[in-house]
C-alpha cells in the first residue's frame, strides 16, 4: 500500500517538474521586437520585468527541488532518521508551493495591469503593443498555476506521511513500534 | 493532551482574525486627498484599485471563516461525522491560506510598481505623490502576511488532526477503534 502513495507522489512530482520547466522555457524564450516610432525598434524580453526574472528563478528552483525529491526514492531510510526526513520534506514542500503560487500570482497581477492599464495610476496598457509577448506569458502563468495545484496536492501527501505516524490519542506521541 | 492542540489552534485563530480585521480596516480607512494641478484635487481610496477591493473581500471572508471555526469548538462531534468535519476543516483552511497569501502577494506586486514605477512599461511612480496612502497600504500588507503565516500554521495543525487518525501501515485505513 505504501507503494500506491509513492507511485501517486512520483507521478504528481514528474508532471509538476514538466510544467515548471515548461513555465521557465516559456518565460526565457519569450521575446518580441516592435517598431515603436518610425525606425526605432524596441525589443522586450523577460529581463525587462523583475517579476518575470523572479518567476524564472522560483520555477527552476522548484523543478530542481522536486527532482531531488525524486532522487530520494532511490535511497530508502529507516527509524528516527526517516521521521526527520519526512518532516523536512513536508516543510520544504510547503515552502516550495507557497513560493511558486505567490510568485505566479504576483506575475498575474502585473499581467493584469499590463493588459488593462490603470486609470487611477495613469498607467497605459502594454499588451496591445506586445500582444504575442503577453500571450506567451499568459501560457506560462497557466502552466505555473497547474504546477502549483499539483504541488499543493504533494504537500498534502507529505503531511499525510508525517502525521499518520502520530498517536490519535496522545499529543505528538509516535505510535508504538 | 487534545486540549493543548485545541488551545494552540484557538490562540492562532484569534490572532489571525485580529490581524485580518486590522488589514481590512487599514485598507478601508486609507484615503488621501492631494492637489494635483492648481486647484484640482484628487482623492484616492481603496475603491480606485481593484486589488485593494479584492484584498478587502478576501481578508474579511478569511476572518469570518476563522470566526466560524472558533464557534465550532462549542459543539463537539463524534465518529464518522467528526472525520468528515476535520477533512472539511483541512480543505477550507488550505483554501483560506492560499487565497489570502496569493491576494496579498498580488497587492505587494502592485505596490512595488506603484513605489518604483516601471521603465519597461513606461509607468510612473505613484507613491511619491500619495505617500501616506502607500504607507498605510504597506502596513496592511505586513499585517496580512503575518496572518497568512499564522493560517499556514493552522492548516498544518488541521492536517495533523486529520492524518493522525490513519494507520501508519495501511493506505488510508483508519486506525482500529
Amino acid at each position: 500500500m505504501e507503494f500506491r502513495i509513492a507511485r501517486g507522489e512520483v507521478f504528481l512530482r514528474v508532471i509538476a517538474i514538466l510544467l515548471l520547466v515548461l513555465t521557465a522555457f516559456l518565460v526565457v524564450f519569450d521575446t518580441q521586437t516592435k517598431v515603436v516610432f518610425l525606425t526605432i525598434e524596441k525589443k522586450v524580453t523577460y529581463k525587462d520585468v523583475d517579476v518575470l526574472k523572479i518567476l524564472l528563478y522560483v520555477s527552476s528552483s522548484a523543478a530542481g527541488y522536486n527532482m531531488l525529491q525524486l532522487c530520494k526514492y532511490s535511497c530508502s531510510s529507516k527509524g528516527s532518521y526517516e521521521m526527520c526526513m519526512v518532516w523536512i520534506s513536508l516543510l520544504l514542500d510547503q515552502i516550495a508551493v507557497y513560493l511558486t503560487f505567490a510568485t505566479n500570482t504576483a506575475l498575474f497581477e502585473a499581467a493584469i495591469f499590463a493588459f488593462t492599464g490603470s486609470e487611477a495610476f495613469q498607467w497605459l496598457k502594454v499588451c496591445n503593443k506586445f500582444t504575442r509577448f503577453c500571450e506567451q506569458i499568459a501560457g506560462a502563468i497557466l502552466c505555473c498555476y497547474v504546477a502549483s495545484i499539483l504541488m499543493a496536492m504533494i504537500s498534502i501527501i507529505s503531511a499525510y506521511k508525517v502525521f499518520r505516524m502520530y498517536s490519535p490519542k496522545r499529543f505528538l506521541r509516535l505510535k508504538g513500534k
